[in-house]
């Protein structure tokens, strides 16, 4: 099979990676603005050829859009009017709404399947990309019903290929529960990132003070700036909600320490701390 | 040597078994409230005798103090009394103003070297205890100058035994760094954990949507509730100013999502991500 990835990315370059080695691609053909990526991508062999996105189009069997999520937006109709008829496409984008609203009256909106892997790191480009990198995490499919049952067909064989989980969400809920989940982790490492370098003007004391604990809270503050700009734009509102959740309660347990209420501090961590269990279970899935 | 280690937690415990493993301790004494605590040390290897406090502070040349900070102020005192003339006591705290401020006159302080290892887990108890713990983190010494220099010099040798850096730092400035960088990150984790619990009510949702980044960011979230109020209660100002600086932040970040500044969002995420060159470097060093 012919494959066309459309950014090759941490995302796009993983994705290259492992379908070339697990023999699920045949060929694979890179898109990139980026002629510094295109030439990595070849020197390196993560794909068989470059091109610009319409000869890529034509030749692929399944088009891949791993861009960030406005550009998923801005050519993902045009991807649509230039594949072949029986081609599919599939995004890998982390939002969905906005993506599946402005399909909806497309003429070929049927060979398209909107999909979002839960899986990534905190760096990105072509030299981020990792073999694995979607081994055992979680594909999701967003409103698989409007799509062509062959193609979801596709996109599932395609995913269980990567060893993924696949799970089906209807797409608003998915930017609802991504929101709640994923969206607010990264704004909540940004902002700790901010407060660290704003109060803690010495890189020694940083570097000093630093424990792994540290380390892990502040990863994802990392991340390509202009992939979370896209989500931000395309999922406001559910983003306004969970961050109003986290302020309340951001502001609750500074309440409690300037109050001297610390028990209620150790009531509220208790809480917390039911997040273990759950997050036991997903390493458990892993291993 | 003998040495004391009083609490026989995650650090007690790691500690415990890296000096019995590197030579550094001839015989190990182990001191815990928790009856359960001390079988698990006796029947694992981990201590060679359990003792109540004021025995195993007797025969120890070294007693080390890893329980939270409040119970490290409340025994300080008295252990401080009970030891050899010759014998050294350091602790493990992770806040150092208020046990400095009340050992100020204390007729033995001298024997006493306030420490924070800055290592550690988000478990806790004995079973959590790991091999190799501590190796290349900071060890911070605080106001070293009040010590003997024979305890200073002791204390540091138990932290190059550990293959650990040991930084000098004075006591208050300690605290308000350690807020500054590392009481911060776990506090952030901790309402991030409140705020996924709260707004996501599926347990399959968050084990879905949890990508590698959630996990560890919200990683700490799974910390011992009891270290960390004593935390809170030691070091409130300080904790208070970065929570309201962390407050600040997230509010800002939040009004421009609100207000459709997506632009602003990035330039706030480019400043943040000049955090990774700092954990880099860090990274270097452990490598």
């Amino acid at each position: 099979m012919t494959i066309t990835i459309v950014g090759l990315g941490l995302i796009g370059g993983s994705l290259a990676l492992d379908l070339k080695r697990n023999g699920f691609a045949h060929h694979v053909i890179g898109v990139d603005e980026s002629a510094e990526h295109c030439t990595y991508a070849l020197r390196t062999g993560m794909v068989d050829d470059c091109a610009d996105l319409q000869v890529a189009c034509i030749q692929a069997d399944l088009v891949i859009l791993a861009v960030p999520v406005k550009a998923v937006v801005a050519i993902l109709p045009k991807v649509l009017n230039w594949i072949r008829e029986e081609a599919v496409v599939t995004d890998m984008g982390s939002t969905k709404g906005e993506i599946l609203s402005l399909m909806a009256n497309h003429p070929n909106r049927r060979r398209f399947v909107a999909a979002h892997p839960m899986a990534g790191t905190e760096h990105s480009g072509p030299a981020a990309a990792l073999n694995g990198l979607f081994h055992d995490k979680a594909a999701i499919i967003c409103d698989a019903e409007n799509s062509d049952e062959d193609a979801v067909r596709l996109a599932e064989r395609l995913f269980r290929s990567l060893f993924m989980r696949i799970i089906y969400m209807d797409g608003t809920d998915h930017d609802m529960h991504a929101a709640y989940v994923s969206h607010v982790s990264h704004i909540s490492s940004f902002v700790l990132a901010l407060t660290v370098l704003e109060k803690e003007k010495s890189e020694a004391n940083i570097f000093n003070l630093a424990s792994g604990g540290f380390a892990s809270t502040v990863r994802l503050a990392k991340s390509s700036p202009r992939m979370w700009r896209d989500v931000y734009e395309q999922n406001q509102e559910n983003i306004l909600d969970v961050l109003d959740s986290y302020l309340g309660k951001m502001q609750q347990f500074r309440d409690h320490i300037a109050s001297g209420e610390f028990e209620q501090t150790y009531q509220l961590m208790e809480t917390a701390n039911a997040i273990g269990p759950i997050l036991e279970q997903q390493e458990k899935v892993k291993n």
